[in-house]
């Protein structure tokens, strides 16, 4: 490890963590390469004076972590190689710092972006979550416990009376978010002011019979430079909330959604396309800076990743890296670093039920959206008693409770989940 | 392989192709979870009737071709699975095409979205390159020789004077096309209007020498939302050109900007940010689709893409495939299929000397941007010779000759360049 850096810089950087596979090279080298080639493309031949000026465009190698492989094992051999970009050199956004950092960078052999970290210079441009966390929590009045989700379970080719029954099914069990399915776009059956006209409906229906909030998300989709209007269009209709297929549409679009004057809803970030990025060990970018760092930092309030637990998987030290930028509060008290942003909800998804509750409040504690498709509309007893059955199961992780004795009790819902699912603790 | 798709098919349907890896999976049975989980959701639950209205919605699997490993390796047992997805379930815009087809299934297991292809109906909302590849040649008079283009060689901390020195340089030796780097951004030292000012006067300076038309490519950046009012402001202050990072903001920011009534000039495409999606074999999207054919749909007149033989490389077969999306005029005659749109002029790039156009010729044929960065400004005798090495060694293939004795007839910039260099064949 070398760290001619904290010598060296002064001004405010932003750092690019990569992971670079190659049998054989001087990953010094390369380092230094990277470092001057992304930024002032070439330095050893400048003339001094201008070595002067140009040393506030110049990269940095803040580090170089060489990992040889332990016997022979060719194909093994990286290094994590930390380069400190000066913040002078991008315009305050996240296209202007992830080409800087990995666009040519990320066609130059096996390697990966592993890792961010923000200058507060350029920190101070986002806002970062409009409501974050804790207004969502506000919102919904539910200060403390774990939050539940419904996902629609069909929605294609269903008309509007459809929708607002399977919707009024899912939120009578008590859940405290409904979003739309990610591939429901705009269509003659359920336009979007319609559906949220008749989801919003179906909303005040069930609050009558279960006395609680509910948050909506419509999915925002259709063209980049309408976004806004049509966000506006839901809102207007009644949405409470949005949902959007940030990847399929860039991290700036969402960033300046978020902080628009006309869209005061709390806004989900759906990760569609995310595993085109993240699972290769040797390309693409970590689930913890694509799922995590960046979707905070572009504001989205609830950020859905594949948990560890279910049917589409990611490694759960991967899901824990999430959730880890998500929530991190360092410098939170000081109004510095990325603490200074609103913390997001963390939605780990696919593949839940009630009997995996123990295990995602183990790995998550309460501060979680746990998230149900199947594992409401799929119950025995019906959706209603899917979603009571995983309040059941949240309200019994919270009292300290073995989920089967909760069950037991003269909890049938919950009986029903953990015979049909079992528990995993 | 089977083929149920031709005989249960009607209606309009767009096709996705993936390369799905695993030891022992049923490929057939995974096949028919995609066709309907991606879109009806659920189909053998459903009543008779209900299937016959949902039918037109559902997903049909085209084929699944197994490929068992030969001997006992294991990891490499796949197969190729083509889906039809019906066209009714999704929007006229990238984002609902990629979010339907590769959205949730990218997080699911080892898979790789390899070919993409597109209904009738689909296409026909997309009016393609606005120039392409003949409107381009028409803009710079050049109907039917390689174009070559330079590109600046350090862009970061210099001044008006420098760039403007620099691109008449580079202009001077016969250059057709000059681009920004993709990581020169707003900055108080060349904003965009200025910048254009000055490198837009450099090039008419260039042509009272040359008698050459330029098109020079101005890097477009900054939000989203403010995209079309930034590329206003450098077709204002004379751009004839602009350069695109497409991937940092998503297709449908180019769809957009291609068809965009005030940019009437050709679009650049930079494939900054590809290396995150198509080098792993296991996951993320082809560059054939990636860099072909969704370019050439949202409107690229000319994109860019790491060349086989340079310093950021490509395999061949992949760079052949890119260029076949780019210049594919199947159906042209008639108006149908992919050949509606207007053809992408294919720009392999980094690390191309003269010494290589024999080469690029031989892979590309003439309908090919050469494109030179460190080829132009590191030639000996300096970047106007550069340039003039290049359009000497384009002369020189196009007339037959043998570079090495076309040099040697009293080209002393082309010999320079060989020297230098070498010549690959």
């Amino acid at each position: 490890m070398t760290s001619e850096f904290s010598q060296a810089a002064s001004g405010a950087y932003c750092t690019a963590t990569y992971r670079l596979y190659d049998d054989k090279a001087d990953f010094h080298k390369k380092a230094t390469g990277i470092a001057v080639g992304l930024t002032v493309g070439s330095w050893t031949d400048l003339p001094e004076a201008r070595k002067a000026e140009m040393e506030r465009h110049l990269g940095r190698v803040v580090s170089v972590d060489v990992h040889e492989p332990a016997g022979a094992a060719s194909g093994e051999r990286f290094a994590d190689i930390t380069i400190a970009y000066p913040d002078v050199n991008f315009s305050r956004d996240i296209p202007a710092l992830l080409v800087t950092v990995f666009g040519k960078l990320s066609m130059d052999g096996r390697i990966k972006l592993t890792d961010l970290s923000f200058s507060g210079d350029f920190l101070s441009a986002f806002p970062g979550p409009r409501f974050g966390l804790s207004g969502v929590r506000e919102l919904l009045g539910v200060p403390e416990r774990p939050l539940l989700m419904s996902i629609f379970k069909s929605v294609i080719g269903h008309d509007l009376p459809a929708l607002k029954e399977q919707f009024y099914q899912q939120a009578l069990g008590g859940v405290d978010l409904i979003k739309d399915d990610e591939i429901l776009f705009e269509n003659p059956l359920t336009p979007i002011e319609r559906r949220v006209e008749a989801c919003m409906q179906a909303a005040a229906d069930a609050q009558k019979e279960t006395g609680q909030k509910l948050l909506y998300a419509a999915n925002l989709t259709g063209p980049t430079f309408d976004l806004v209007n049509q966000a506006r269009r839901a809102i207007g209709a009644g949405a409470n909330a949005l949902l959007f297929n940030v990847l399929a549409y860039g991290f700036d679009a969402l960033s300046e959604l978020s902080r628009h004057p006309d869209i005061r809803v709390p806004i989900m970030a759906h990760p569609a396309l995310a595993g085109a990025f993240y699972p290769s060990a040797y390309h693409g970018i970590s689930a913890q800076v694509l799922l995590g760092k960046l979707m905070r930092l572009a504001g989205a309030d609830l950020v859905l990743f594949p948990s560890p637990y279910g049917s589409v998987v990611m490694p759960r030290e991967e899901n824990l890296a999430i959730k880890e930028a998500l929530l991190d509060t360092t410098g939170a008290a000081e109004g510095t670093g990325f603490g200074r942003l609103k913390t997001s909800f963390p939605v780990p998804s696919a593949g839940i039920h009630p009997g995996l509750v123990p295990l995602i409040l183990k790995d998550f504690g309460t501060d979680v959206v746990v998230n149900a498709g199947g594992g409401v509309h799929g119950h025995p007893m019906g959706a209603a008693a899917g979603g009571r059955a995983f309040r059941q199961a949240m309200d019994g992780c919270l009292s300290g409770a073995s989920l089967r004795e909760y069950a037991a009790a003269g909890r049938p819902e919950l009986q029903a989940a953990i015979d049909a699912w079992g528990i995993r603790e």
